[in-house]
């Protein structure tokens, strides 16, 4: 832990992850970023590569390119998979957002579920307790919503238990070994939501029996905003899968164009339109400089990181209102630290306004993220010595109370 | 009709949509390409703004272009809906693929219909017929396949109507005045597939009463490979309607991230995750230059050329067994002319190896489509030229008969 900015310098100077951050476009190096937790940095080689697909894929080669991108859902699902998810091939598939994969999967793993509850937690994710909700809705399931995930229990009625790796509001990492094996007690499947995680946390799917798990890619993963999500299916739940949404790339021959739909071998399924080739690009070069780096080291960074962060944050903490909620053990948290004040949005404002970037989540936390992959030691130090000179002065009671916070 | 190329070379002499061609990138002025109905052109402008939204929106904005970029489905949506759809503000969201949106409003119209049978035709798009065919299945509703969309006969238990408004098989356009009359006279409900018609047939949904439409922007809206595609539905419609994939993008307040899905207001309650901030920059600029050309402008070259191609095809046609079966009548007919022959597949091929770019569809089907937005007169009659070189040598019987067709 660097107590000064002289220690945050040589905490750089042998950072072995070093090298990485000239591997991201950093247009103004002044700009502190702490908010690659909602929409990572872009990496220069995805800068050029995306150039590349649009002059000369699409320009140059036109609809002759297809010949190639149609392998893309499933050639980078596969990249992903091994790089980030510690997945064999033929699991993991990329397209659509993470909103359509997991009602694609909760309605795949009610169909191979014996019991039909639908479980997950008031925290989670908005859009992953709608879907979820939707869903039981729609199959006349029970939803029950626990307050605590890592406290789960499992109920013999349980068919899908859903959570997120890590909470967005708190950084909490749950133990996915734990609550997957829980979950199988009573037969039910386990669908996680990695979108904080992958990138950033080391996986071992395969290991842990993980049944399925959805994920978005424009955070630790840099594949820019809007990028494809992921999905991710165990083999052997594979062929009983009746896709919700069985649309032209998921047949088993598209081009054929029968009358009936057949579903694809194995996960390709799971494919619905036309993908994304520009996203898909993105997500390729994305997890190709993640696994370059390499998880462990990214892991082992990103802890140092937020470290420093909660350590320098606790100093100012007692004196004006500011309240770490991220577990403190290395297990139990993801990449980014959240701090809970009353005037948290007045906070983020001033702090923006000084060149600092972190977000805000109702009602009253600032999240700081500083994501390894291109965050310096000193880029955090700065960032919470700015927070501390904002809340010291009070400068921030100065900004408006109404919200508009962004993504 | 152009029986000489001196006579084309005159019809683009005069053709007032002749700037139109500079507009997009060129890199091989030999290729003939003759597959804007699979994947449209690269605009010049297109190229420039993906570059400045991935370099300055995501490069160097980062977060803070959220801002903006929030807007853009709905945003975009109108004005693909004004430029393109003929309809007013508030009615038109651009998102997902096309597959997702026929999903979530196959779903919207049943809710908001009184009868719950479906209809399609048996040739409609692959992914619609899976979709429709699942979601009737899942809400235990009739499917009833017809054969000829054009007499469509209204039943009382009809509840949605879908068909593609022009065929990607054969280029038959509909009446979709008279079809959706003949739906709403049993109080079912009209959902359209433009796909093959948008951006190249002028259309009034407004005017015509259309109930709800869908379609992909990546033909002749030239967005690019996977863009993402726009949903439509009637203003009266939308109060009605509960998200069968209620997401956070489409929730009346998605930073508030309260415990229970409230759908947005309107159209924008159809919107799921995370948007596609690449893919709409594309539609935008695509939509942008249909408009400035003007879709009566385009109608009328993409007849011209049409006629061109078919009455060349007519001329070779019975001595080496080519068949157009896209419809002469001008308000019968898309974008696109198909032909039928037994080696479809060999001629497509050997038309290829020389530089010209036609498709194919199983079993039988050569389409050869003249965008009228980059495609000349000279192209289109070179093209038939070829096609009468290659079926006139037999060189197309020097190819495989083993089917690898592209999207």
């Amino acid at each position: 832990m660097a107590a000064t900015r002289t220690e945050a310098e040589a905490l750089d100077a042998t950072d072995p992850l070093r090298w990485l951050r000239d591997e991201f476009v950093i247009a103004n190096d002044g700009l502190i970023y702490l908010d690659g937790n909602s929409l990572g940095r872009l990496p220069r080689r995805t800068e050029r590569r995306l150039s590349s697909v649009v002059t000369e894929g699409w320009g140059s080669g036109l609809v002759s390119s297809w010949d190639s991108w149609v392998k893309d859902p499933t050639d980078v699902g596969d990249r992903l998979g091994a790089a980030l998810l510690g997945v064999s091939g033929g699991q993991t598939v990329v397209g659509d957002s993470t909103t359509i994969n997991l009602f694609k999967l909760a309605h795949a793993a009610l169909d191979a579920a014996r019991g039909q509850g639908v479980v997950t937690d008031r925290g989670n994710f908005p859009t992953d307790r709608y879907v979820l909700a939707a869903v039981a809705r729609a199959r006349g399931a029970d939803l029950r919503v626990v307050d605590d995930p890592s406290i789960y229990e499992p109920r013999e009625s349980d068919g899908l238990v859903s959570f997120s790796a890590v909470d967005y509001r708190t950084g909490a990492l749950l133990d996915m070994n734990d609550i997957t094996e829980r979950a199988h007690r009573v037969g039910a499947l386990a669908l996680w939501d990695l979108s904080h995680a992958v990138g950033v946390v080391p996986l071992d799917l395969d290991a842990l029996g993980v049944d399925m798990a959805v994920g978005c890619t424009y955070k630790y993963l840099n594949a820019g905003p809007g990028a494809p999500a992921f999905a991710y299916v165990r083999h052997d739940l594979q062929a009983a899968i009746d896709p919700v949404i069985p649309g032209w790339f998921g047949h088993a021959d598209r081009f054929a164009m029968g009358p009936d739909y057949v579903p694809g071998p194995g996960v390709a399924r799971l494919l619905t339109g036309t993908p994304d080739v520009l996203g898909l690009a993105a997500v390729d070069e994305g997890l190709r400089l993640l696994s370059e780096a390499g998880l462990g080291a990214l892991r082992r960074k990103s802890l140092a990181l937020t470290d420093l962060v909660m350590a320098m944050v606790d100093v100012i903490g007692p004196e004006f209102g500011l309240d770490v909620v991220t577990p403190r053990q290395p297990e139990h948290r993801g990449a980014h630290v959240s701090v809970r004040h009353p005037q948290a949005w007045e906070i983020c404002q001033a702090l923006r306004a000084r060149n600092v970037v972190p977000d805000f989540r109702e009602p009253d936390l600032l999240r700081m993220c500083p994501a390894p992959a291109y965050t310096r030691f000193v880029d955090a130090w700065d960032g919470v010595r700015v927070l501390g000179e904002v809340v010291s002065s009070g400068a921030h009671r100065s900004f408006p109370t109404d919200r508009r916070p962004v993504t």
